[in-house]
This record gives C-alpha cells, structure tokens and sequence, in this order.
C-alpha cells in the first residue's frame, strides 16, 4: 500500500493558489480572504472523502473517518494551512494535505484501522497580524485565555480577533468548552518541511523529531546616558547602543561557544533611543532568545550572558535590566511514537554510509536522523496532551517562510509512505498495549 | 570700562522666559511663538539702544551701531536665540546678549570705534523641526539653495519654511541678494559657552578656541540575509544586525585608539531590519560620525575603519555599502583674532599652576586654554567669508542642551570683559593693519 503522490501532489498545487501573488509568494492568514477559501476548499475535500467535520472554538478544522471501533481514541495528522506573509506552499499544508492522503489512501484499501483517524487543520500557526502565533492547538491546549483573544485585533485591519473567527467558522466564547485533553486522543502525529539543512545537507529524505527546541527570549533594556555626540569625549560616554552592541555579540558567542546543532541565539529586534546621528544613546532595547534542548544547557548560556553582561556594565557604566518575556521549555516527543517514525523511514529511505552519517555531525538511530526542530510548531501544544511525534520532510535549500519553499516527490513520497505504515504500526501497538 | 554682569544676566533671565516650560527646559524653535517672541524681545533692546535694525532674507537679525568711520566694513558679534527642544538659557543666547552687552558698555562708555559695532542673531542654528541646522549662517554664506529652503516644513505642523521665515521677517525668495561677503565684515567673534568639560574640570572661565571640529558622517547599509532564527544554525547566518553591532564598536575603539580629545566617533542613528524577534536581520543601517581636527586624522581614522570593516564583511559574508552624506571640514578660526582673544582673556583670567596646565591635558598659551570645538557653530560658517573667532565660557559639568545648563556670573563676566577689550584691540589693529 502506497500513498497517491501524484494527488498528493495536485491537492498541494490547489491548495497553494490561495493567496498566491503573482511574484509566486502566499499571503494566507487568518482574516484574509484567501484563507477564507482556504478553509472551504479543505472542507470540501474531506466531505468529497465522506469525512465527519467539527471546527471548534478556535475555528481548527478536525476532519473524522470513524472506523472500526469507534468509541476508541483517534489517531490525529495534521498541521496547519496559513501560511507567513510572502511565503510557500509546503510549510503546514504539506502536513495537513499529508493526513487527508493517508486517510484517503486506508479508505480506499479499505484498511480497518482500530482507532478512528483524524486530520487537523490548526488556525492560524504562523505569526500573523492578531499577533498570536500557534493559535489554534494554544487555544485548544489551554495555553490562552479569552482575555488574551477578546483583546486582539487584526494589526492592518482592525478587525477584532473574534470576528475573524467567527467568520472562519469558530466562537471564541467557546474556549473553555473547545478544550482537547488526554481522553480525546491517542497519539498527535506532525508532518512537516525541515526547516533547516539538515537533511538537505546530507540528501536525506526525511528524519524523526526528537524533539522541539525550547524557546527563551528577554527584553533588555540598556540604561546608559544620552549626551552630545561631539562635545562628550570617548571616555566620559555611557553609550547604551554600544553596550547593546557588545551584549548582542556575547549572545552570539555563547551560542557559537557550545559548538552544538541545537543551540542558536539571536538578537533580531533593536531599538535604539534617541536614533540620533548626533546624540549618544542613552537608552538602548534589544530582545534576545536563545533556543536549547534543556533546561541544563540554557543554564549554562544564561550564566555566561550574566557574567559577561555584567563586565559590559562594569566597563561602560551601564546598566542592563532583563525581563523574560518567554520561557518555552522543549517539548520532547514521544519514545515510542519516535521509535516507530523511525522504523518506518528506515525501509523507505536509502541509507547513508556509515561513513557519512559519522562526519554528517548528525545522531542516527537505525539510519534514520533523529533531529531536532529548532523551529516551534503545535505539536509542541499538542505534546503536552498527547503521545505526540513529528516527521521531518527534506526541503531544498532549508529553505522555509519564503516563495522559493520547495520539497522534492520523492522526498514527500517516502515520509509519506513511512509515516502511513507508521499510523498502521501505530494503530496495532495501542491497541496492544491497551493505552488509547 | 567693564561690562554691566547684573543687566547682562538680567538680560538672559527675561530672554529665556520665551518658551520657558514649567520643567525649567525652553522650547523656543524657529516656527513657534516663543520664538517670535523672542525676537520681538530683541528688536525692542536693540531700539532701546538706538541701534540700526536690519532683517536679511534668513530673517537673521543685524542689529548695527554706526561709529566714527562708518566707511569701515564692521566688526560682528553674536550667536543665535532659538534653542533646541528642552534646552538651556545660555546655548546662543549668550553670545547674542554678550554681544549687545559689549555694543551698550562701548556707548555708554563713548569710545570712539573705528569700525561699526554689529550683532548678529542668527536663524535656527540649533537641530529644529525645520530639519536644517545653522539654517541662517549657512543662508546667507552660500550653503543653502533657495530648492532646499522651498522644500522644507516642519515636522509637527508642516508648515513650510518660506512661511515661517516670512512670519519672522525674512523672505527666503531674497537669498541670493542676502549672500554676506569679505566685503560686508571686517571679523566675527561668537561667545558661546563650551559644550564640554575642559574649562569646568580645570576651574577655568573662559578660553580661546583654535578650531571648530570638522564632522564626517556615513550612512552605512549592512546587507546580510534575513533568516529563520531557529532553524538557521550558527555558522550559517549572515548576520547584519551582528555586522553592525561589530562595526560601531571598531568606530569606537578607532577614536579611542588616538587618545585625543579632539577626536570622538558616534553611532546613534540605527535602523535594524526586519526587526523581529525571531528573525536573523538581513539589512541593518547606521550612521557613522566621525569628529576631527583635521584631515589627516580624518584619512588616519577611515582607513583603519576601511580595513575592520573588511575584516568583519569577510568573517560574516556580509556586505557594507558606505554613502557619505556630510564631509564638513574643520574650521579654523583666524589666527590673529585668536591671539588677541587669548591675551585679554589672560588679563582677566587667574592663571592655573603650571602643574595643573600639564596635567589638564589642554594647551596653553600665555596661560590661557587652546581649545577645540567639538559641536558646530554659525562661526564654522562664518570662517569661510571673514576673519573668525570664538570666546568659550565654562557651563557648569560641561552641561549643553538640556534644562540644567548653567554659567556662572564671574564666569560671564571674565569672558565678556575680554571679549570687551578684544574689540577694543582689534578695532585698533584692523585700523592700524588697513586690513578691513
């Protein structure tokens, strides 16, 4: 049994034409109206499927093919089908499309499945102008409150959040009720583009997530003194962009330092006050965020930014007061669901040699690359309710959130048909262990 | 003959009512109402007096007192009324009633002048919403198009240049008729109060200054490549964001090298993009601003600039693109007047030890300090058309721009009676010289 990848591949061109522009970049996010269409086009997929639909609270689409034994949990594809502004065709609708053909491919071999399969399309993963990224699996997670979404408004439009929900179909006020929790799945599985090199780099196809990066962010704000740029000699200045400057270095060094594939900090966002060609900043702000595989490690970077950021203020006569502003701790994924996505890439994917995979700096179960999502995603939501796994899918380049997004066939081909047998393999082993 | 300190600071008190807020700071900027008022104020004194009015096309106010031999070009003094936003009492406004002081104390006084006496008030010499600075010296020397005049308005409540000008009793329409030359001023002398530290640090009044700071500034574009700030690993990152970081700190490190107090280097203009969190920057801009005595310190400090910046283009793949968008050579000012500036200050000014010159790191000559302007001054404009020079006065802690700006009477009051003399001196030796 394989999957179609030739309809696979077709539904991915359809679904791209929504919010396609001209320059070949997609604009589809929630409250316009291509992803508007978007969602219609989803949901007559699944109706031409026979499928069940429920979209909840947060206007997530959950498409249901109940089988066998239905009153056991059901086993849940998906991803999300908004894309970044000027972005691609593969990042979320790949996973979703993904789930629709393997529940298309099991019903057409009219395979009985023990538990029911389910298809997800989250609202509104990527960040979008109500400013509330991972929306729909936080909301259903309960990782947001209604305070949160009454008080957001689209950032161009001004249209309320909830608004544009309800146009997609959902009701904020629902919240509470629309809440997923351990009873209402047995296992989250994401397929997704990698979105860094890793498989590129080393022509694989496709790798299992070990687990998804944790996510730490301050805003410093640098306190220095803002004086005149000619009449203040060098050495009586407290030049807070300078020190900013330095701080922003320090944070890529403690990053550079752990020589790990895992670790990356940035310093993306800056504002520097008065931004005066001729006065000395006497107030700099920067955010920085480091990204870790665990508390352990982001513990090691924080103590060498302490210590290094209070050389800065020693020096200069600055001072730096720190707010985090994020502390996402990783979410690992699932050992047995890690193990049998690996199985089963392990029989599609030609292996590297062991040559290759030594000097790839990759770790290798199997043959199979066990990576580490350096992105967010909603599995990492999803993780915490679930059993929850992820499959990667090489994309060329590692590129990603960009017109250029491009996966090969037989790239999407074999995680698609690993990640198929690896819902079949899923399906038998909960029903072994009695754990759904 | 001395100066009359109590009404020449009676003086500066009722001129700094005009835009005083309750704060303390002045808001007194070409366009607004306390700086018509301003002017009003002046006109008034300068009639009082019966001094000749004149208003060119900048609406800079020559206030003129013809003395015996009005064949004679003049002799000019002054400095500028407006003040930047929050401002102090003494920043131009001492130089203008300095020299309306001095033009009092010669009447009261009947000496018999050889050349007219003229003060001048200039136009918005400070940063102002009009966004052209020493807009009335550079008018009337030939630096302004009539294009660039015609193509301002303020920022806040865009009106345009050509009215408020009008409204202050110029007419920029006359520029080219209001050009000043060799022919119409035998010497330029501003009194202004230092913007820096030497005069306080030292517990000195008043010093000669020997040039004004010529000022470079670059806008520089750091082109990197804008990534995501998870998935794109350390060592593949083109940063420019860091590139920048790293470029303001080798233009720091590129003055402090030199070790002189003539030379200082700001970034503090910074635009970073796309400024986001978790986005690596692909573009980041800034200004580069050096300060110089000179040219060859100029050429010194750009080629060690030109060699780092390589340096960092190489280590990070970036690329700077440097556009020069100010090459101001320094201005210095006229040897003879700054003789004669410095032994009248030496009458007036208690000498230090000469252990304490030696240590002060300034220059001396015949115990009276040689100092540098680091900040521009209408005299930077005025050095091009006639013999020029400048009185400094100590500001208390070196303090400019900003409400505490504060000069002590005795301060005033040694430098004006020099400055007094100083005309007097060069009075005779322009006569005596057959120069003006």
């Amino acid at each position: 049994m394989k999957i179609n990848l030739e309809r696979l591949e077709k539904n991915l061109k359809e679904l791209s034409l929504f919010g396609r522009k001209e320059d070949g970049g997609i604009d589809r996010s929630l409250g316009n109206e291509a992803e508007e269409e978007a969602r219609s086009w989803l949901l007559e997929k699944a109706l031409d499927m026979g499928a069940a639909i429920k979209i909840d609270a947060m206007a997530n689409i959950w498409i249901n093919w109940k089988t066998n034994n239905s009153d056991n949990k059901p086993i849940t594809l998906g991803s999300h089908h908004d894309a970044v502004s000027d972005g691609g065709m593969y990042d979320g609708a790949l996973g979703v499309l993904m789930g629709l053909e393997i529940m298309q491919t099991l019903k057409e071999n009219q395979v009985p499945l023990e538990h029911p399969l389910q298809v997800v399309s989250f609202t509104a993963e990527e960040p979008n102008p109500f400013q509330i990224s991972t929306m729909g699996s936080r909301g259903v997670t309960g990782k947001l409150t209604l305070e949160k979404l009454q008080a957001s408004r689209h950032l161009i439009t001004g249209e309320s959040l909830g608004t544009a929900i309800k146009r997609a179909g959902g009701n904020i006020q629902g919240l509470l009720k629309a809440q997923v929790g351990k009873k209402d799945m047995a296992a989250f599985i994401e397929c997704h583009i990698e979105q860094g090199r890793n498989l590129f780099d080393n022509k694989l196809s496709a790798g299992t997530v070990t687990k998804i990066t944790g996510i730490y962010r301050e805003f410093v704000t640098v306190k220095g003194e803002a004086n005149h740029a000619g009449t203040t000699r060098m050495e009586y200045r407290h030049d807070a962009f300078l020190a900013a400057a330095q701080a922003a270095l320090v944070v890529e060094e403690t990053a550079k330092a752990l020589k790990r594939r895992d670790v990356v900090a940035t310093v993306g966002w800056v504002e520097v006050n008065p931004n005066s060609a001729n006065i000395i900043s006497g107030n700099t702000k920067f955010i920085m965020e480091l990204r870790f595989p665990g508390e352990m490690v982001k513990q090691q970077m924080l103590q060498r930014i302490e210590k290094d950021f209070l050389k800065i203020e020693n020096n200069r006569g600055i001072s730096f007061q720190r707010e985090i502003i994020l502390d996402q701790a990783p979410a690992p994924m699932d050992e047995g669901i890690m193990k049998i996505i690996g199985d089963e890439i392990s029989k599609e994917q030609t292996p590297l040699s062991l040559a290759a995979e030594e000097s790839s700096g990759l770790e290798f179960i199997n043959h199979v690359p066990m990576l580490v999502s350096m992105a967010g995603h909603d599995a990492v939501h999803m993780s915490g309710i679930t059993r929850t796994g992820m499959i990667f899918v090489q994309s060329i380049e590692g590129k990603s959130h960009c017109r250029e997004e491009k996966t090969d066939g037989k790239d999407i081909e074999i995680a698609g048909n690993a990640l198929l047998n690896a819902v079949l393999r899923l399906d038998k082993e909960l029903t072994n262990e009695n754990l759904n």
